[in-house]
């Protein structure tokens, strides 16, 4: 929730111009994104949005996510469309930072998850899955279970600051999963962190994705029990079994998952759970004093990661 | 530059309801306005700002500058005009704070100030000095000539860590401008604070004048000498005469002024140098570590405020 680079009007217009949008009317600076600067901005054409990437994301990954994006919304996912220039690029550099201009969407994301919410969310992440199939760069995910013990172990030593014996509870849940994360599931392009703000409504009708950048090649079912851990916990942290069950439903609707994936649903929301506690912790432990960005709660993603480690079938997640 | 208060989707569609501007398509946290939280919001009509006025704004001053922006928009001054409700009312509370929507301004504020800049800024200022002649609100200057004193004596103990001698400095200059203020020029509604980020331009066409939370009652020469300090010095601290010139013949053309207003422009120009030296000064001096907000250098004032002392006929900037 910050901007990182002001863009000025002349910077802006010599920039825009390289493009068929128009002349520029308007640059807001906007409170999206974490990581990166966005600008909506409008022209004679409509509104758009415009996104410096600052450090922490790696330029050479920027082919791969702004390559994606194009090739979703060519298939009707309504995510983001990066525009290109009359040049043909899409990419270019703005202020000393990499820049791209993309289509703006509608929407709002929830503040008070619903049902419906859950279902559309279910449908869009299947679609997106079906629609990658035949995309055909590649992104490792870099959070996936072999990156944990070394997250792990930067925080260890503080970790019991956060909560007394989170250390040994995490160390012993960690060599749970990595004895038993599956080795063989269907795999592809996943969203990586669909979390409630990154998905847009209008209504009650999913209207957009949107921040691809931890998008990479991973279990399709890992990314749907992302989406569990994200949107079936009430915030009393209570897991509502008709969300999960209606965004499942959904999911099977648009794409169907085997026995198998069923089977591992609960070591994937384990593991789900894992990597954002991690990154929480990390996060947490090592923010610097007066940041823009406030860390998120790890503990919140402990309740999360306990009540799967109770979990015997997948009947419990409310499909059979 | 910071969302303070976060609005969440049904607490702004139930808030839009009130209206009559369609359905909400979206809403963006914004980074405009360092007192207040601010979202471009699109709805059905068009594009809108929702303002909530954070806690340095003060409540009982909200009808005088919503009256100042209705009025002055009925008589075609470019500034943001508040909408009102169903109800008839503008002013209503949203998320616990006092809350407006007005109009979305197109353009953008000019880092690069031109010529034709000043020229066009000089004209909008003594156009809405004659628009608000008839507005029959008032609100005293707060941050006039004798507030000074008080602003100095809270830094001045330690002003001379900003700069050895500046506490001597000041206030030999404040005897001074407490001895010449003038007492009997014309006065009426001014904005106060009319630097280039409150000024839109699409081109090089002035399309708006926004944030009207400094408005009051006071000589609209004093008004003037302000936007001369803001606009007519360049990055290295030099005075501008062809953009002075500029800027005060543009006035001229739309509102004359006198004899008087013109031979007391160089005693303005030192108070209102003195204004924003010691208000920097303070927050220079006061603003918590890590606060959101950078504070800007007092010290740009000073060099504005030696400038002005060394004139001794108006002829200086750039006007028989």
């Amino acid at each position: 929730m910050a901007v990182y680079t002001e863009v000025g009007d002349e910077d802006l217009a010599r920039f825009v111009e390289q493009y068929d949008l128009g002349a520029v009317l308007s640059c807001k600076g906007i409170a999206e994104g974490v990581e990166n600067t966005n600008y909506l901005i409008q022209t004679d054409r409509g509104s758009f949005i415009l996104t410096l990437y600052e450090k922490r994301v790696a330029e050479a990954d920027l082919p791969f996510f702004l390559g994606l994006m194009e090739h979703l919304a060519g298939k009707g996912i309504p995510c983001p469309t990066p525009i290109r220039g009359r040049d043909g690029r899409a990419l270019r550099r703005l202020c000393g930072r990499p820049a791209v201009i993309v289509t703006f969407l509608a929407g709002m994301w929830p503040r008070r998850i619903r049902t419906q919410h859950c279902n559309e969310v279910g449908r869009a992440l299947a679609a997106l899955h079906v629609a990658s199939q035949d995309f055909e760069m590649t992104r490792r995910n870099a959070l996936s279970v072999d990156s944990w013990r070394p997250l792990l172990e930067a925080s260890a030593p503080r970790a019991d600051e956060v909560q007394p014996g989170l250390a040994d509870f995490l160390f012993e849940e960690l060599a749970f999963l990595e004895a038993h994360w599956p080795a063989d599931l269907p795999s592809g392009i996943c969203h990586a962190d669909l979390f409630p703000d990154n998905v847009f409504f209008v209504g009650d009708s999913l209207s957009g994705l949107i921040d691809f950048y931890f998008a990479c090649n991973d279990f399709f079912a890992y990314d749907l029990a992302t989406c569990l851990n994200a949107w079936c916990f009430e915030r009393d942290r209570s897991f509502n079994i008709t969300k999960a069950r209606s965004m499942l439903s959904a999911y099977r609707g648009v794409r169907q998952f085997s026995d198998a994936e069923l089977a591992a649903m609960p070591v994937l929301a384990r593991g789900s759970a894992m990597r954002f506690l991690l990154t929480r912790l990390y996060d947490w432990l090592h923010h610097p004093d007066g940041a823009f960005v406030k860390p998120k709660d790890p503990l919140e993603y402990l309740t999360i990661l306990q009540f799967h480690r109770g979990i015997t079938t997948p009947a419990a997640y409310g499909l059979a």
